[in-house]
This record gives C-alpha cells, structure tokens and sequence, in this order.
C-alpha cells in the first residue's frame, strides 16, 4: 500500500537538476524545491537510495522527507501561483 | 490554540528575502524554501495577510501553507544536512 509523501530540498546549484530530475519519476513537482506524491515502501527505498548519491552532507544540501498519514486531513492554501497539487483531492 | 504548519514558497529573486525575513518572524526556517512551525488563527491571517502584499501571481510567484492537525503523526527522514526541525520532538 502506498503512503504519502512531501519532499523538500536544498541542494547546491551544481546538482540540482539532478535532483529534480530524479524525484520526477517518483513524486509530483508542486513548487520550486517542493515534490507531492504517493509512494510504496520500495519506491521509497529506491528514491532515497538514488538521491543519495547526490546529496553532498558537507557541501549543504539538504532533503527531507515527510510522510503524511493517509488518515491526516492536510489542508492547503496556496498563494499566487499554484503548480498543480496532487493532494488537492484529499484536502478539506 | 495555536496549529502545525509546513509552508514552502517559490519566490522572484527580487522578492525572495522580503518573504524569507518576514516568515522568520512568525516559523522556523526549516529548508531552503521551506518554513514549519505552530500558529494561532489570529498569527496564521496576520501572515497571510502580509505575505499577500509580496506574493505576485502574474510573475510566477506562488507559496503552499500546509496545515498538519496535531494528532497526525508525521514521520520524517532528512538527507544530507537538517537546518533545525521544530517538528523534530513531534516525530516519530
């Protein structure tokens, strides 16, 4: 079963679109760092496995990785522009 | 009672620390674009409110307030370097 996710990231100009790239195939782009989506254990493994071999510690970068319960009623206001938003659905 | 919330934002340059220095003053900066932290009703519409007179729709700007009731239990896994997590005692 999958399960929620919210990815944000900080990550030096010299690798982000990498980065960017990469989360991509797993997530939904929602904002400038800021990916949405769902996914299963194993895809969860393998993105982090793959951004890990970006991610420098020493040089800053930065990723964290939310994990939403299903159950949790998120609710969402955007100002401006907004990018699409899988979670529109699921939100009050 | 004050709430959770998450808030990520992709801002113009010419804008982006306007916008940065003013969510300083209500949530803790969390990531690169990404602020979290507990607000009244009250602090919610005064940030809202202010950050109204930054946020330009027609120039792409656009921010996402995410507001995560107390009783969801959020997991989170950080890559690379954690700039400080107020969430980080309300995570499992």
């Amino acid at each position: 079963m999958s399960k929620r996710y919210l990815v944000v990231y900080d990550i030096n100009e010299k690798r982000v679109s990498k980065v960017h790239k990469l989360l991509l195939r797993f997530l939904v782009w929602k904002q400038n760092s800021t990916f949405e989506g769902f996914l299963t254990n194993g895809s969860l493994k393998e993105m982090i496995r793959r951004i890990g071999k970006y991610v420098k510690k020493e040089d800053e970068d930065g990723v964290v990785i939310y994990s939403l319960p299903r159950d949790c009623k998120i609710k969402l206001e955007v100002l401006g522009k907004d990018k699409g938003n899988i979670f529109s659905n699921f939100i009050e």
